[in-house]
């Protein structure tokens, strides 16, 4: 099966036909958001790369003995002795910064970098909040209180970009900062679909909607973005039980 | 409230008085696993410190105030502007390695680096079945199960160490792999007070043992030991619901 296209190996499928261009080697799924910030790492420093999606409903039975950890995102280093594979996706966003320095992602002062590794933990629980509202069946109390966590933890962002004062969390580029949270940004608007008018995230946070505007326009986010409507589409199959891998393949 | 004692911060207590000698300042609690890193980190690199060890269950209200986090381990910088802390361990580490680089933990090669980093990610498993195996009343068969999960997970690191060869997961001499997953293996004895003669570490992983052996006299971790017989000690207070928090403080 050929790679770079948006189709996902799934059970049954045969290994995916590299080419033995040097080029690093990404497992992906295409609908993941720690996926997601692999590719904004790798297209904001243009280090080209292979990519494979993987369906993680029912995974190619090849994928767990090349990467025992069975993992998405993976990056496969082809140019390193045995060609091991990187898991976590901070873990390899940092490796690439080391290793392709030309565009810096992570601050050089190690007091900035704890804190931007710091923040970048902290959006965990927003994370969390965001997942369980989109794909938990929770009755209406628990989720006023999920979308409360969510609200006032999103308002310590807001409240740290109005502090710092400049257009991307970096600072006048963006950084890992503004691409480790991204991936979740993109994906909000699927709220609309399930709180309704209660999700108004630009007048609760009128800085963090100026950021939003502009981080789309940067190129390795626009290399690959969604839409609110596609990101929604994938929700609503995944909630279903029945999560569309394919959408884009079918869809072009 | 003397800071550089055992004696924890509790609910009501006046604010540490440490001195201006512009050492870092570390808030741990003296058996958190995690906080221990930070300790070993300290230790390793002889980079002095002051501590003030906090009461989680009842905490002091000045702490909240001064770290809006609430959470052990927290180095707070006091050379910095305006004095700020950094939160989670293994960020608190990273940050530490970079700033005083003549003892370096953390491998040189961005490779080499990723994987010590996965490698340390991948210990959270165990670190949450051994939890789970002391603090919560399980039946039979979900200990069982944790056990396996255990077991099966330290083979990994068994069979890591084996393929490297080397006495420390560093090499000669130990490094943050070590030190970041040591503050566990320092508590696992507590095993033998929950599962008993199923407990039987050195005969399944002999080679964990004898690296468990030589760790144990690093003078880093010499410094912050404590004995099974303790930390045993700590636990089933802390099992009771009344956490023991003074316990070195009223035994000495």
């Amino acid at each position: 099966m050929a790679v770079n296209t948006n189709r996902h190996f799934g059970k049954g499928s045969s290994e995916p036909s590299f080419s033995n261009d040097g080029k690093l080697r990404l497992f992906s799924m295409r609908f993941c958001p720690f996926a997601h910030r692999v590719h904004l790492v790798l297209n904001a420093k243009n280090v080209p790369y292979n990519v494979a999606y993987i369906n993680l409903s029912e995974k190619p039975e090849w994928y767990s003995e090349v990467n025992t950890t069975g993992k998405v995102p993976a990056l496969q280093l082809v140019n390193e002795p045995n060609q091991p594979f990187l898991v976590e996706s901070m873990v390899i966003a940092e490796y690439l910064d080391e290793k392709y320095p030309e565009v810096k992602l992570y601050p050089e002062d190690p007091f900035d970098k704890a804190q931007t590794k710091i923040w970048i933990e902290r959006f965990n629980p927003i994370a969390g909040a965001f997942y369980r509202l989109v794909y938990e069946q929770n009755p209406d109390d628990v989720n006023a209180q999920l979308l409360n966590t969510f609200y006032s933890e999103l308002g310590n962002y807001e409240a740290e970009l109005v502090k710092r004062g400049t257009k991307y969390f970096a600072g006048a580029k963006p950084g890992i900062f503004d691409y480790a949270i991204w991936p979740w940004f993109e994906r909000f608007g699927i709220l609309s679909s399930v709180v309704g008018e209660k999700y108004n995230f630009d007048d609760r946070f009128p800085t963090l909607a100026k950021w939003l505007h502009a981080t789309r326009e940067d190129l390795a986010v626009q290399k690959h973005l969604l839409s609110t409507y596609t990101h929604t589409q994938f929700s609503l199959g995944r909630r279903a039980g029945t999560p569309h891998y394919d959408l884009l393949v079918e869809e072009s």
